[in-house]
């Protein structure tokens, strides 16, 4: 998808968010054509540089002349946005060149989307750039704006959006359409839009950097379809979100090809997960719906951060109280335990029939004069992070004048307040005059709860952020490349890439996870000589790059307690697995020592085609599909994800004990999972590998069984 | 809550609905009285019955005259509303009944609500209810409507409510407030609105039957705080929802009280899982913010029912197409695939470049006519079961044109047709158009998508409700209540209410449910002699009242294969127990037949203080709780609520067999349901009974573990 040959230069970049002058290629009289639209847009939009227009008819447009070339435009130029044909796009292009312009946008379609003839002439686009020097948007995109410079050089049907301190990165031409429209429609104003089109050149991780430099620009959103560069994307996200939200719609979720897998870890990975991982390492909020994140931008581009989860409700009537409370509880938020302070000074205020604890409802009487005293001193009490006020239709006062009474205290507040207006037309007025004071209001309690809760989650991220570091473990990597690069490991590799025990066991000692004392017997006597050195009760399995799950048919067998088993367990394995699979390679049979009970888990690492390694953490066994009790991060992994992948899953939990479940050593299987994260950044010849199971002993750990697959 | 003495009689209730006359009593001159407001809207609301008001200083208002007296008001009048303070508010209800008017609304606040005394008065209110054969709604209630009798009898500021077909019931008066406010914004209308206040005579089950039987509601909304009988809530909304679709937002789902439980089950039950259970046997759609409760309400009034989850996406964009399709799949609906019919006739409509198939991508040069063919094309299409229609802001149409095309052909389809229209000013018009014909519009895809989601649950609901059937196993209830009668239970009776291991196994044998051979042993000789008639291998299992978890004291031995393990087992056991628990009073060691392996589910029952006997299915073991791989469904059992008990678990999908696990007897599973879910509706007074682990083999099943709670 991404044919980029250089990294990207965000100076490059500039003339495309501060141009000095624009030529717009195509620009036309006739109203249905793009050209029409973007020359429109462009005038109409008070751009204060130099904009010419070019078109082989010449005349005049808007009040202006119109080129018939652009090697015929004055100074300054130094952005061209062309709307022609596909066809003539590369003549144009290379002209754009000649005459020194080194950013281009190309609005026009025809291209990659259109087969394969338009992706060759997509191809020769790139080419001719390269040739110049010259940066591309698009083809077949709908341009950009800003809306502080001022310039739309976009060619949608006025009005464009209200300036604001949104921003918006887009991978579709015509959500960047509909977002204009409900940035209107819902109160908040946009200052950067990007429609990024085909990517030929720049994608969404180029556009982060410049576009967040933007001084207006207070909240990032993203519509994305993929990424190009997941590392890349990962980076320049990490260090934009630790200055301003980044909030990504991705869509795509269910048009991910199924890739071969041998593992749990593979099989349950996905696409999703990865996504999942890669935002979370970067501090992009994940947004599911479209409504979703703009109700939650216009709250994190207008509250300051609040310092924790516990919220103060304030309405004038029980319903509503009760259905924010449980949106809140829902949201992962606290209600807030009012400070005896707080309830003195609530009840000064309030009718005797009044409740003074949270939800506070003040009653259907409540006055504007009360919710603002009320608010007050429900901000001043320290137990109490941020507060939603709900305003249903009043029946006694206009929401107008509650909307006026309280705004001045939510604007000297350093805590976010959130409005619920309940209603539509009835609480019009408020609505204007909280968006005009850039107070996030919504329509239904449950929107306003989920905002307060992003407001939270995004505070969380900051402090994390501060004290996160990526844990080094203390391993030996050229060990390990050394043993990878072995002939060996050549010579004995399988078709379906999986190593032999014997390599996967030096790398693991290489990364220093421990495994029970083994060996690989070639023969029933072998197998009883190991078995007395390592001690009893000692456990049997079959190796076979031609066996994957080997306790199916029969290849393993546990709890041998003494020498003359071994013996009869080898000739008894070697006999299922010929009963079961005839053509197996045998490579032998694995003699280990059987490590005590205790918890088992799973600990897995897979490259990800778009983010690189992963590691996956949790319950183990031969359920793990089923049950899906794992979490994903990306690897190497923070001190911070791995208790993430501790806590969100029931097999990290229970590592704590759990009612007659005794506890175990959590602090072993966090060094796994830092060691075997570090095993798959260090060698991503690794395609997969899996720890299943992990046993975890009150002291220490062993990984039971492990695969790996290159 | 619930003072209700008699059982409610809808024709007691037809003065609310379609009253001949109605008393305002409180009627009043000022504006800022409740009892203005509730004047002025009976007589704007053009109400055709007789309007009385009342109020002793006489006088006239809105051209009518005031009767100082009720018992001056000349008939018709069979409806009082009361708009006085809470103290007068028996007198007038004496009056009221001494007038022969049969029915009731106290509107006033200052009862229940407030405290003891208002408590006191409310009762009192409902003596004299009672004592006149009169029916109450309230108090502290805003009233009723109803915008097609018309009558609004509400004291809400105006507008009130556009005439529809959303009917809304609701425990809370300010969220009607809302609810009109939202319904006019959202381009639906009510049909009727009923506050019910306090209830402390006629509660949101009595108002069911009679509001579904007004022909103009097309759908019924609820809020709801709570219900007052369960399981008269349950059979009434049955009846309703299998002619009418019923929505519920129910809130509060934090605010539950936790409960003294001994079980698994009882611990997981919780009071949402009851409502859910409940909800599910009712078909009431349970709805988690208000925002969808109102956006399914529009599809289910508006849109014939679908024959499936098959739906064809129509866009003129391809990113509003992926994130339609993709809250689609998240919303389990699938794509549709289109016939080659199909694809072939879109092609003879659309330019080379589109995309034929779902989603169909007609691109942005889509002009009404295409919008109208395509949909026309695909509506034809027999495996297209609904369709979605996208409308960004169009770059070349005026949206509205799109509308007055398509509005036609989906009148004429015998399909669901669902329009997101993204975007806010651009698309008024189209709005409007969609508004007016009853076609439901959204203003997200993801929005659409989850109504047309909810359109296939209802579909399915009622095609599953034709032929739902209690399962009615044949059981000896007769055997089980003298079991439970019986002295011997009485007495050894302990303290937690736990039966003795003998009575539950003769419970259980009464409902034909398996459990392994097994005896009491007081000794150790008599336990060796029990093993012998048993055969090996031996399970023993201290028996205590006062020891619940018996597995985490040493008090249970797996796995014994001879006598002589077994004489010792029986003495470390009760040395384990001791040192453990010095003071438990020691029953005896259950000696009981080992079963072979097999997987391991759990069976609960417990009795739900609001919906009664509810029974649990899911994942076995010590880790059920860790887990919560558990679902429940109400007692005595639907043969559909059982597959769903299995299918909603891994527990029970796991029982067909997965990977290297093998099925096993599935059906003797179901039996096992069936049967414990009537003995817990049979026996109410075992309050908790819970098979952990139900050992599940190729053929058959055996309680293995079994323990129940009086």
């Amino acid at each position: 998808m991404n044919h980029k040959i250089q990294q990207p230069d965000s100076n490059s970049l500039a003339p495309f968010f501060s141009p000095q002058g624009v030529a717009v290629i195509g620009a036309s009289h006739d109203y249905s054509k793009l050209g029409y639209g973007l020359a429109r847009n462009l005038v109409q939009s008070n751009y204060q540089g130099a904009v010419h227009f070019v078109n082989p008819k010449g005349g005049s447009l808007l009040n202006r002349p119109v080129y018939r070339h652009v090697k015929l435009v004055p100074d300054p130029v130094d952005l061209a946005i062309l709307l022609i044909p596909a066809a003539y796009v590369p003549q144009a292009l290379t002209e754009c060149g000649q005459r020194g312009i080194k950013a281009a946008i190309i609005g026009s379609g025809g291209f990659r989307e259109t087969g394969p003839e338009g992706a060759e002439l997509e191809e020769k686009c790139l080419q001719i750039a390269h040739h110049y020097g010259m940066r591309l948007i698009g083809p077949n995109c709908i341009g950009l704006l800003d809306t502080h410079l001022p310039m739309d050089a976009t060619f949608l049907p006025p009005p464009g959006p209200p300036p604001g301190d949104v921003a918006f990165i887009s991978h579709s031409g015509a959500i960047c359409a509909a977002v204009i429209d409900w940035a209107r429609g819902q109160g908040f104003g946009l200052s950067r839009l990007v429609s990024l089109g085909n990517q030929t050149d720049v994608n969404e991780t180029d556009v982060l950097a410049p576009v967040s430099a933007d001084p207006f620009t207070r909240v990032l959103t993203l519509y994305l379809e993929g990424i190009s560069d997941g590392r890349r994307f990962i980076q320049e996200a990490e260090k934009v979100a630790l200055r301003k939200p980044i909030i990504a719609l991705k869509v795509g979720r269910f048009a991910s090809g199924q890739r071969a897998v041998a593992s749990h870890t593979g099989a349950l990975a996905g696409h999703e997960n990865a996504f999942n991982a890669a935002f979370r390492r970067a501090g992009v909020i994940r947004a599911d719906t479209s409504e979703e994140m703009f109700d939650w931008a216009r709250a994190l581009a207008w509250c300051p951060a609040p310092n924790g989860r516990s919220v103060a409700i304030l309405t004038n009537a029980g319903g509503p109280g009760v259905t924010a409370a449980d949106a809140l509880e829902t949201n992962g938020m606290a209600l807030a335990v009012l400070a005896e302070d707080t309830i003195r000074a609530l009840a000064g205020v309030l009718p005797p029939a009044a409740s003074l604890h949270n939800p506070v409802d003040m009653l259907a009487s409540a006055s504007p004069e009360e919710y603002a005293q009320c608010l007050r001193i429900l901000l001043a009490d320290p137990g109490v992070h941020s507060t939603l006020v709900i305003l249903p239709p009043p029946p006694m006062y206009a929401a107008g004048a509650v909307a006026k009474a309280i705004i001045p205290i939510i604007h000297h507040a350093e805590k976010p307040v959130i409005v619920a207006l309940m209603g539509e037309r009835l609480i019009q007025e408020a609505v204007e005059h909280f968006r005009a004071a850039h107070v996030p209001e919504y329509r239904f309690p449950e929107r306003a709860a989920s905002a307060l809760s992003i407001l939270a989650q995004r505070s969380e991220h900051l402090q994390r952020a501060s004290k996160r570091t990526i844990v080094n473990t203390d391993i030996e990597k050229e060990k390990a490349l050394k043993i990878l690069a072995s002939e060996s490991i050549k010579s004995s590799d399988d078709e379906h890439g999986f190593l032999p025990p014997g390599v996967v066991r030096s790398l693991l000692e290489a990364y220093d996870i421990p495994m029970p004392p083994e060996g690989l017997a070639q023969s029933a006597q072998q197998a009883v000589t190991l078995a007395k050195q390592m001690g009893f009760p000692i456990a049997l399995k079959i190796i076979s790059p031609d066996i994957s799950h080997k306790s199916d048919i029969g290849g393993v067998l546990l709890g041998i307690q003494d020498e003359e088993n071994v013996y009869a367990g080898f000739e008894q394995i070697l006999a299922n697995v010929k009963r079961a699979k005839p053509d197996a390679t045998i490579v032998g049979v694995n003699v280990q020592r059987m490590i005590p009970q205790g918890q088992e888990v799973i600990v897995g690492a897979i490259q990800d085609a778009q983010f690189g390694p992963l590691v996956m953490f949790g319950s183990g066994g031969i359920e793990v599909e089923g049950m899906k009790d794992v979490a994903f991060a990306l690897a190497p992994v923070t001190e911070e994800e791995v208790e993430y992948l501790l806590e969100s899953t029931w097999g990290g939990r229970k590592l704590n004990g759990y009612r007659n479940i005794a506890p175990v050593d959590s602090i072993a299987v966090k060094n796994v999972i830092y060691r075997l994260a570090q095993l798959a950044a260090d060698l991503p010849q690794i395609q997969e590998i899996e720890i299943n199971p992990l046993r975890v002993l009150a002291h220490g750990v062993s990984a039971l069984d492990v695969r790996a697959r290159i």
